[in-house]
């Protein structure tokens, strides 16, 4: 039993750390193609990979941050983006974030489950719980977007994403309320949030559009 | 008297609902204008209702949100999101925010007050006080529009907006150092305030320009 | 020596107030390139001031602001954007940073010095402590910029900025761990990154750029 939430705990740690590198990749991808100086991609793939759980802790009032705490994940994010940019000067390579989608994908889910979680265990209301468990898998990028002078991709490229969070989000609320263990809420959350996810990249479901 | 004040609690209630309603519309509109999604406008919409009180609070360091304490708020503001969309799918209708002037007009008088009031419980010097009313009254429509990737148009349209919300917040503060009632101080701010606003509108008043 | 001391302090006190002058003025300057009303000018001004400073304290949980603390600071503000904005509607002058260069860089220098000392006081890693310094000096001008509406010209415009702030945190930081006197701490920082700055400027250095 020992044996296995351990292995639960590596897998957890390897989600984490896939989904915040995925994030920030694509914080430095998209200073790159707005051609920011090395200042400017450090800071937008910072902001895209630390920026929802921080903003979820301001508003939740919690210190100390994510980033204050494992100090060591800021470093690791600041050598990815030196790698990353050494490697771009060398390869001409196109910017893209399709590449990243798997990761990508999984950070979403799990970043929305500890916001929910986090909310929950302050006894925020559901609704308010999973609107933070958003704001930690979504608005990384939001902030990332906004710094690059752009609308938010998240909502106005009309492919499903935040609605994937929203939904396993409430799954999370859902499985908490009915008192299911701390990893079978994760696992239903996370599985069912980057399921969404692929199945709408791969099918190209498209959210509804306006005729303005 | 009980029943007078009863009277003016429910017509309290009403402009702060009104004005909410305002609000959100201001933000679905704009959404649509820049062809958002549904989530998308849903975060706008929010962000114009809600932003300008969060911000107050964050600014502040209180908890709870407004959002929080009455979660019934946000999830009119999700319908009212939802219906204005489906309304607006079918009707094709010109986004404006003229239709709305009445209701926002009010809503900025009664927003600022709150702001204003709040940072003079708490001993605020004035000056920040008002600052903390403009604050609540103006800056959920400049997340709006930052998010929409937009100059805040109560910066650059040259229309007097936060310079009725500047005016009637040192109303209140005046109201307050004078020891007049809660009440009068309410009615003034949200009276000056909104009529300004509606005279500026009426005899198109503008704002200086620079000749740069 | 306590006369020394009151020399001391008076300095710090002129740096501060030219450095908090001059990153209202880029508020002020930006704010009327961009045709803002004056109301958005204010905003602007007042965000490119006490934004960065604001923020730090945000994220570190810190009350009061020092424009709540100081609120004589907030009103030396209003009138300087006063002052500038009818100063160039008569003088029709060029909209220029570089006559701010000066002040400019002596302000990054304290405002980083003052953000690396407060998180180091709270026991932050040093990492921390330098980001603090940083946003305290540098996020003032990236509000300035989003509100707007562009990429903050810290990213983007390949002149070491953030860069020097970043080295000048640095050294404040390993003054800090080896015991040096506060006043020696903030000489070193303040002198390093202005004299960063203006060489960076003198010189032309760019920062690298990106063939994507």
């Amino acid at each position: 039993m020992n044996h296995l939430q351990h292995w639960g705990e590596t897998l957890r740690l390897l989600v984490e750390l896939a989904g915040t590198a995925a994030f920030a990749l694509s914080g430095v991808l998209e200073g790159a193609r707005k051609r920011l100086d090395a200042v400017g991609i450090f800071v937008v793939g910072f902001l895209a990979a630390f920026g929802g759980g921080t903003l979820r802790d301001l508003l939740l009032d919690q210190r100390p941050f994510f980033w204050v705490q494992h100090v060591e994940m800021l470093w690791a994010v600041l050598a990815l983006c030196l790698l990353a940019m050494s490697f771009m000067r060398r390869h001409h390579f196109e910017a893209t974030l399709r590449g990243i989608a798997i990761p990508d994908a999984l950070g979403l889910g799990l970043f929305t489950a500890t916001g929910v979680h986090q909310a929950l265990v302050m006894d925020m209301p559901a609704l308010v719980a999973v609107l933070m468990g958003l704001i930690t898998g979504v608005f990384g990028g939001v902030l990332r977007d906004i710094v690059c002078n752009q609308i938010p991709a998240t909502f106005s490229d009309h492919q499903p994403y935040a609605v994937c969070a929203f939904v396993g989000g409430w799954v999370y609320a859902g499985a908490w309320q009915l008192g299911a263990p701390g990893w079978l809420a994760l696992l239903a959350c996370v599985g069912i949030t980057a399921g969404l996810r692929w199945l709408a990249l791969w099918r190209n479901w498209r959210l509804p559009a306006w005729q303005t």
